[in-house]
């Protein structure tokens, strides 16, 4: 149960964090995709990520208060805690983007794989952007392959497909860093991936074999059934002392 | 349900549409393979292309207005709906032929799982073809090493199953869109193989389960046994009845 | 149900072949692992390779005969035909000691998941020897890396875990045929390995919510509970029938 | 069950156990990490790396004596018995640290899932830090790229989630073997994430049909629905059992 107090906050603050986060996102993006950025421009954009930086923090500080149990609210939150603590890695920042999941799952509805589908598939998107700025922001200038966005965006997908081609690959510690988090990205896509076929095969094939028990009298005895049957009892005792003793 | 105007339309449309679809790849395919034919056989194969993607696209459209529900029925295709907007890349206009495997999908009978295997076997087959064919087209001329159509295929083998030795590897941004939608693929085949493979071994290891629940007497109460319980009752019921009141 | 006459030669041959098949790969791995050998004696091998051959599809071609169905036996021995047919493409003769596997089959005991395990463990290796020698075959002499049986069996071990550094890969068409075969068992690997731990975590993770269940009375009502409720009832039928009617 | 004695083996063990654990690693690692050591010093270090190993090993074959059944014990501890016996390969001696997670499985409690989880991922760290000391140990002062630690812990990475970019690789047969075990275990962890996520969405989509399937009455019986039936016929046997014969 969360508190009247929480889901009041979550609700008032719920559209000003998206653009707020969104305007973090611009300010980090724009001088790493266009490095010919004037220094005045430059210097006001990482003013703008450090101040959305500090909103973005400081709300998740008063979510923390606000929760009856802080503990686990840290443990439920990890991506949260991840990004308010993190930022000390300047390029791993962009991670602050993946609490937009988490409105996300606060607003979707459906069928359970259909969430788990839609969840992993903004995921990969983001996370896909994300390294690409990240990897670029820490590469650029190295003696490293990867030069340009195009080139990044490109490295992302090889890497989070594990598919590695190896024309483009990361030299520098913090770019090394990215791809490792893409690769533990790539892992969990794959594994959500077979998962959701899986279970929809298992299933599949577990109807057809429930079908095929109820037309063969082999399904289990229902909870109806016994039900019936405890009916049947009932009016037997009712039948037997309706009859005059004897 | 389909409506009998949908029903028949598809019976009368089937193979006409298989021949029109081999049509379109042979005059796609053609040039890409030989690239030195001359001026006025390109320009009549690349007229064929048009035509043959406007007859293709229509036939979509009057399906799509035959359908009762058009919003779900653009949701069901999305092969035939990419496969109709895509033209505008080129190369993805092979795409078209995924639309085949919906032909298969018409068809096809057997247990699900077998079902499920031929399915991505022929998609698997169809898109390493078609992926070598639409990289090829982009490839040749720029400065990468995908030159030949051998070249090629071999490179859409090896990333389909990620392994991408990087001997192989796109440079131009559409060989590198058509490598994101091999790697999806390749992705989505060893989820399904390995959900095949999970499927039939739990369904065994239950099969083994119930067997011996069945010799100790442990598997559930079917219906059966209920059944063949409250008759008993009945007839119990029904000697009683059969008494004379004292 | 196999024949009689069927059962009597499997028993009979399963010692011999594998004495074949033995000698099979000793006079096909020789030459190929030692590039020096005198040419009379390269021929003698060459000599060997063929017999063995003819002696190994002789046997398939009468169990084929001695079969009941024969379009299932082909059907249910893939290996075997693919074994008897592909001997065109030389380097592939070695798939021949696939059917010792199956030698392993008719002799496997034990729990479901364990001979899959055995199955999987045995495939993988004997794939991994005869990739390397096939590959090396085949590559021995051209502009590619591998060269050495060294090469080969470090290329096959990271092309079937789907790794592909690239310091290692083939550049002939028979070469990539033999690595694309190495791929789809890398595929197949990858699928059986997950779907075993994934069945075993399905199974362990039932076995506790049945424990629990029995613990709270809510496990279904077993054949043997509606059993002995049937008894109860007969009982009372024989109590009521004794007493005298009034 | 185990005897006493080895329970109070053990547990009076354990902690010595991961201090000299611990001090094989630090002896191990410091010359790996620093080659410009002094002769001395390295003398030395090898003298502990010897002494902790026999320690090690002794305390093995002393749980193997007090084992009650010697053959399942080996068969349930193989990484203690490869880590015994494969000191041969020096390099591979690392994988004596392995069998500090089975302190942390005598140790571990919570959700069958949640253990899984946390024995994987301890597995996947102490595997990618041995596999980079054991592999720079083998590469260092060879042709190829592996020269220091940083190159070989991100080689370890791109091997372990099977990406390979090819920019990192071994040369050595030292090297390719552990490679050859990262990539296993690479497998493994794949398998192990997707199983866990399976069994997860699995367990959930039953769960959900359970829930549907008590609304509609069509869950299975349970024993308790059964036993309160019987209770039923019991009261009515009573009843007329109490009614006077006529």
């Amino acid at each position: 149960m969360r508190r009247p107090s929480e889901e009041g906050w979550d609700r008032r603050v719920q559209w000003p964090l998206v653009v707020v986060s969104l305007l973090f996102v611009a300010a980090y993006a724009w001088p790493i995709l266009d490095p010919t950025l004037p220094l005045a421009l430059r210097r006001t954009l990482a003013t703008v990520v450090t101040l959305t930086w500090v909103v973005l923090t400081g709300e998740f500080v008063v979510r923390l208060l606000l929760a009856r149990d802080r503990w686990r609210f840290l443990r439920d939150h990890p991506l949260d805690l991840a990004a308010a603590l993190l930022p000390v890695f300047r390029p791993l920042r962009l991670l602050r983007l993946l609490s937009l999941l988490t409105l996300l799952d606060r607003v979707g509805r459906g069928s359970l794989r259909g969430r788990v589908g839609l969840y992993v598939g903004a995921s990969v998107t983001l996370i896909v952007f994300t390294g690409s700025l990240a990897v670029l922001d820490a590469e650029r200038g190295s003696s490293g392959p990867i030069q340009t966005y195009g080139d990044a965006l490109w490295w992302s997908v090889e890497t989070i497909t594990t598919v590695g081609y190896g024309d483009m690959y990361p030299v520098t510690v913090t770019g090394r860093v990215v791809a490792g988090l893409l690769m533990l990205a790539g892992i969990g896509v794959l594994g959500t991936v077979t998962a959701g076929i899986a279970s929809w095969l298992v299933e599949r094939v577990e109807d057809l074999g429930e079908q095929e028990d109820l037309e063969q009298g082999t399904a289990p005895a229902t909870a109806t059934d016994v039900q019936a049957l405890r009916e049947e009892v009932r009016r037997l005792r009712e039948e037997l002392a309706a009859r005059p003793s004897p």
